[in-house]
């Protein structure tokens, strides 16, 4: 096979193998800069950083990436040849598209509105954050005619992310959830029943919630070998099918957070270590996008970490940790679900109300990005919204609107798939449920290995291979859909609140 | 004056930067897999960087380096500016020189070795070794060739380490410190002085040698918002003007060891951290070549750390670290200075031994080099320069000849700038106490600054501005010369042993 691959697949393949291996490297200096990096290095690490992601970008535009594309795509080539090089061809064009120079004007201005963002947010006062976040929307939408001037804007961004769901599919699906969940969270406002906060009158070690991060890492299955736990001011993960590293932080009040961020942390780090190997520096050993990514992180964060049999898997382990706690399993299982259906910020939000808060971002910045909105009526939409899905109002600009960095970074149509990903994980927990049986059990005893090989063979040992809603069709049976999540949050909650 | 700068030059420093931030980005990998990657990372790792290393090479012998360089030269330009351009042209004519094909061979062939030296060395066995030593040496020499064959192959190599100082200088100062040397260790050897032990009985844990190590590195000045302190097989140094990290390692049974080597990088991180900050990524903002750097890690492990006073400022912290060690301040200042005069390994060797053991692989990888030498002769006349130089002779090649890695990875020409730092570190020590008067009040007191304030403005914030011989003799006020490191180890071995 391998000796008659055509030439020009195994050049394209050996100059994207470089792209790649800068991307990857890219990666490592981050992870320093945000984990180990001694505060003074950022003058030089800045400088690197833009030397790689320059360089990167130079490499994947390169004509010879172009030649090679237009005879790979002439040559005879296996279904996966081609997935490869349909990748290859959609990251070539869309980044031969934008000239250097807008990149870079939209790297300028983001630098500039991180600091406006972080004054504006101190000040409560959106209106110094306006004119350059209007910057930024017209940027991004110069950006986006440069892809493809035939189409709304905001789906060109969308795509940047997530490439192949399509924005209107996403639509119809948050759209529902809106629909279906503000009733729901209106009914557990008006429910009698109160979780209880077993943790809420102590403080918790940062020593004991790491052990315990790190037991419940290891009781996960987390491969040590290819893999480290550290703190970070935010949780993330980085690497790949070698190395892939998390981080997680500890507050001081609420041992459930750390707990929960590194169950999640672990879902996309067990996604990029089932990556295939033989594949790394290739898109059939890369991650899918980005709501493919975050459908692990929160099958394992939600599915996992949030279910009853879980908490009665580690209820010993958690008393045991922090003395003064002695919460039985059905406790620790209803705090651990605790809707805060008053809460404005998003990072603090439960499994349920999170969602508005996306949806809240998503449908403002898609108006603004297609021009339906103006940037000056951002906030009281954001406000009006607030109250209308979670019936809330923010009392200020910081705790509304200001609240999330994203848009400082020019990011536009990324909010979106923190939910899209939701509702995939929840799609394809209950497939694995339909193919293995009842989970709970295992769960339960602390055996997560039928689970984890369903999605090693079903989603991450094709890496990039099919389109997501390939995938999630081929892994599930049936279209990527909201019916699963709904049931799942309906049942639960229902359940929980007495509904 | 930057308003007048010729563009060819500004054009030369912007791709150069490029060279060096990809440099420092390897620098950061490397670091990141000695110190904290997972050890299934490997396979990823070394496609990473061998990605950045091509592109490096691929950037600094780019056409329009060449061209840059050209017009740069014609330009009118500074000293500084020249001195700029000297440094961007030997590095771009050297990397220009060396067929790509040439240099994949080496790092294929030292690949080889690598595994080959281990092996035999764990047999003890010399002639496994032999052949692909042979392959090592004969590419050496083309690879030399390539780039000056008009000169003998080992100067060419020496070079690649110190490019000024020249083979010459270094074979005279070389064969002055052997022939003066030998005679002195044989009258340590005679004497009957025996220096303490005062560690010899105990075992510490190496949390208490790693608070020491922390405690001392602040006492030195260590800027910790600009490095930082971990464990790695072998202690290296690595980083710039920003972000500059030592490593260590800790013996057990050997307090002294993990100090001293803490104390050595010291001195290498103080340089980088001393370079000046706003020509990063430029020859202005580099340091110069290893003698240079070894003289700053050698004056602080040396001069300073294995000096009297340093061990009466810090003999308080240094019991209270380690319970039942109650050695005054004498006692550990000659422990520190113990001559091991029958010991046969390098890197367990003393300040003065040392010596003989980097010009026993100086002489003859020179002669190997440069033909004088046939490969299956090296062992015979390896143990019998041991027994000349040390009155000791290698049972067998594992603690002979095979003992250090550095021909295994190719290297030739390296080993002599570790002897020739230290002799460049005693002429600059001497110098700055003609300065700035005796300094062990100071060192007694822990105060550096001076000292410090010396270094920074006689060597660390030239960076690259001066050749290594230019350097010394602006430091100094003379020639780069042996008589100072000669002076102070025959006055301190005097003494220490009643000579």
């Amino acid at each position: 096979m391998s000796a008659e691959t055509p030439q020009a697949y195994d050049d394209l393949l050996d100059a994207y193998r470089r792209v790649s291996n800068l991307g990857s490297a890219v990666g490592v200096l981050s992870w320093d800069q945000q984990v180990t990096m001694p505060e003074g290095g950022g003058p030089a690490r800045s400088q690197q950083l833009s030397t790689l992601s320059g360089l990167k970008h130079e490499l994947l535009t390169d004509d010879e990436v172009a030649d090679a594309l237009d005879a790979a795509g002439e040559a005879e080539l296996s279904d996966e040849q081609r997935a490869v090089v349909r990748e290859i061809r959609r990251e070539h064009e869309r980044a031969a598209a934008v000239p250097q120079e807008l990149i870079e004007q939209i790297s300028a201005t983001s630098s500039e509105a991180l600091e406006v963002w972080e004054s504006a947010k101190a000040d409560a006062d959106f209106s110094q954050f306006a004119p350059v976040l209007d910057e930024l929307v017209e940027l991004r939408r110069e950006y986006a005619a440069h892809i493809d001037p035939d189409r709304d804007p905001y789906a060109v961004l969308f795509e940047e992310y997530e490439p192949y769901l399509g924005l209107e599919t996403a639509e119809t699906v948050l759209e529902r959830l809106r629909d279906e969940l503000v009733p729901l969270i209106e009914a557990v406002g008006d429910s009698d029943v109160t979780l209880p906060e077993p943790f809420a009158d102590g403080t918790y070690s940062e020593q004991r919630q790491e052990d315990l991060s790190r037991e419940i890492l290891t009781d996960l299955g987390y491969d040590w070998d290819r893999g480290r736990l550290d703190v970070s001011s935010h949780p993330f993960t980085s690497g790949n099918q070698f190395d892939c590293r998390v981080t997680t932080r500890f507050l001081s009040e609420d041992p459930l957070s750390a707990l929960t961020a590194t169950i999640h942390e672990f879902g996309h780090a067990f996604y990029n270590l089932g990556l295939p190997q033989e594949e790394y520096g290739t898109p059939l050993g890369a991650s899918r996008d980005l709501s493919v990514h975050e459908s692990q992180s929160r099958l394992w964060e939600n599915h996992v970490g949030r279910s009853r049999p879980f908490w009665e898997s580690i209820a010993d382990d958690v008393r045991s940790a922090f003395e003064g706690v002695d919460a039985d399993a059905d406790t620790l299982y209803r705090a651990a679900n605790r809707v805060y259906d008053d809460n404005l910020i998003r990072v603090d939000a439960d499994e349920l109300t999170y969602h508005m808060h996306i949806i809240v971002r998503f449908e403002i910045e898609r108006d603004l990005i297609n021009g339906d909105l103006a940037v000056e009526d951002v906030p009281a939409v954001w406000n009006d919204k607030y109250e209308q899905y979670l019936g809330v109002r923010p009392e200020n600009d910081a705790e509304g609107v200001l609240q999330d960095i994203h848009w400082s970074h020019g990011n536009f149509g990324y909010f979106p798939t923190y939910t899209l990903g939701s509702v995939m994980a929840a799609q394809l927990y209950a497939a694995a449920e339909d193919d293995l049986g009842d989970l709970d059990g295992a769960i339960r005893d602390g055996e997560f290995e039928d689970l984890q090989t369903w999605l090693r063979e079903n989603v991450h040992r094709h890496g990039a291979r099919y389109r997501t809603d390939e995938l999630v069709e081929r892994a599930t049976g049936e279209p990527y859909t909201a019916e699963y999540f709904l049931e799942y949050a309906t049942e639960k909650y229902g359940d929980l609140y007495d509904l």
